[in-house]
């Protein structure tokens, strides 16, 4: 505390930008709904906390975007939202991401001309919540609900890149081959997701199934978070050009996916 | 979510203003963080939601403001604060409110020549965590640590006004009478507080104890929460005018006080 006011005295707080204010406007909503038994109305707490009816409405339409807030229908009252109770557990279930993914999905795979998978990280490792098949006729198999170890496809290191903890957790463990090009070895994995970050998309080559390859990128939500990724999986000669490295056609058609599945969710900054 | 996806089609987010995006992007702070059992530092979480550092780290040193954040001292990592699991609790204790009240409690005992106290709501009561005797030479009583009815003093009434719950919590109930003054009809009380609300400062005169009077104004903290309450307490010949009004010079230190304290804990607009 002493802290805080030491800065606030040097005029700390007043310089602030707006960014700052209404993060803090936004905790004090939440801990006077904590406080009331009942429900609140926008215009009871704009006037506890001294606010214009409208800045209130805005910081309590953001907070119910998020899930920290919601809002009863019938009397149009504020709440808090169980999800703030649940930090911890995705905002976005499986099915949510699917509805989402689905409209992109289809187009994906036919400007690709590979099959699809969208998945998300549930418990460290990558659940597949969509699947739509290469554009042809050969068998193929539904994916949907099955599970990938993560640092051995694409779609896997893309969620791994960009949840530190998730990614942390792996690297304490041991990576099992599938491949003998799978990265097995904690400090090349952790370059590799590196890279990707920088990259913004993530490929393997080989490293779940010989003669596969799969190129992803991420899906991000409100305020960034990446919720999931999509991807194609193909054999290395349609993915690959002939260095080994994915088609920049492909690597193109994927971002456009993620980024048009990113804009749906309110978290793409394009 | 069909709702918020809806919105965004219409380029809702990416028309919206930067506050809301800062609201976004803190909850996806708070929501990396939950996910992992270890503490990210400001790097990873930049890195995770796409962020520059610089802009991780401003609302990081917001959310740590509000206590939803702490840092690890030794490491700088960061972690979730034990304050969003107890979001009904009040952030500030009765020690720190007391701490920063302090400097400005003895000033306005100075300036109004009447005892000051200072009081918060605790379980639907007043609080009185710190007192200053009137500065003459009479006998006084200490009230630290006493308890006052809300809806019968000053300070009582500044801290229902601001505080829906705690507002509509005591109108459920009786209204108990101290003098013949306290008001006991709901009605005429839910009048009182919204005049106060309009005025910002609150008074009683008689309305707990026959022959004195009060003059009270909010104390805010971060987002404009109102966390406490600072006043005046005198006989009525000293607090109000011929009128039975209380004097406008004591009305101006009474609130003079509040908004300083209020600076001091990062929530005044002044």
């Amino acid at each position: 505390m002493s802290n805080v006011v030491r800065r606030s005295r040097r005029g700390y707080h007043r310089g602030m930008p707006g960014n700052v204010q209404s993060i803090e406007r936004a905790a004090a909503i939440l801990r006077l709904l904590a406080g009331g038994q009942g429900r609140l109305g926008v215009v009871e707490i704009a006037r506890s906390l001294g606010l214009p009816k409208g800045t209130a409405h805005g910081i309590l339409r953001t907070l119910q975007h998020v899930r920290f807030v919601e809002q009863d229908k019938a009397s149009g009252k504020y709440h808090l939202g169980a999800a703030l109770r649940h930090l911890d557990t995705s905002y976005l279930d499986a099915n949510e991401l699917r509805s989402r993914a689905i409209n992109w999905a289809d187009p994906l795979a036919a400007r690709s001309g590979e099959a699809v998978r969208v998945g998300a990280l549930l418990d460290g490792e990558v659940l597949v919540v969509h699947h739509v098949f290469r554009p042809d006729d050969t068998l193929q198999t539904l994916d949907m609900g099955t599970v990938l170890p993560p640092h051995a496809c694409a779609l896997g290191k893309v969620l791994l890149a960009f949840d530190a903890a998730a990614e942390a957790q792996l690297l304490r463990g041991e990576l099992q081959p599938y491949t003998h090009r799978t990265i097995v070895d904690r400090r090349a994995l952790a370059r590799a997701l590196a890279e990707l970050r920088e990259a913004g998309w993530g490929v393997d080559v080989e490293e779940m199934t010989v003669g596969q390859a799969g190129v992803a990128a991420p899906i991000r939500g409100h305020g960034g978070l990446v919720v999931g990724a999509i991807g194609i999986t193909g054999t290395v000669e349609r993915i690959c050009d002939s260095k080994g490295r994915p088609k920049p056609k492909l690597v193109t058609y994927v971002g456009d996916a993620a980024r048009a599945v990113s804009r749906d969710l309110g978290g793409a900054r394009w």
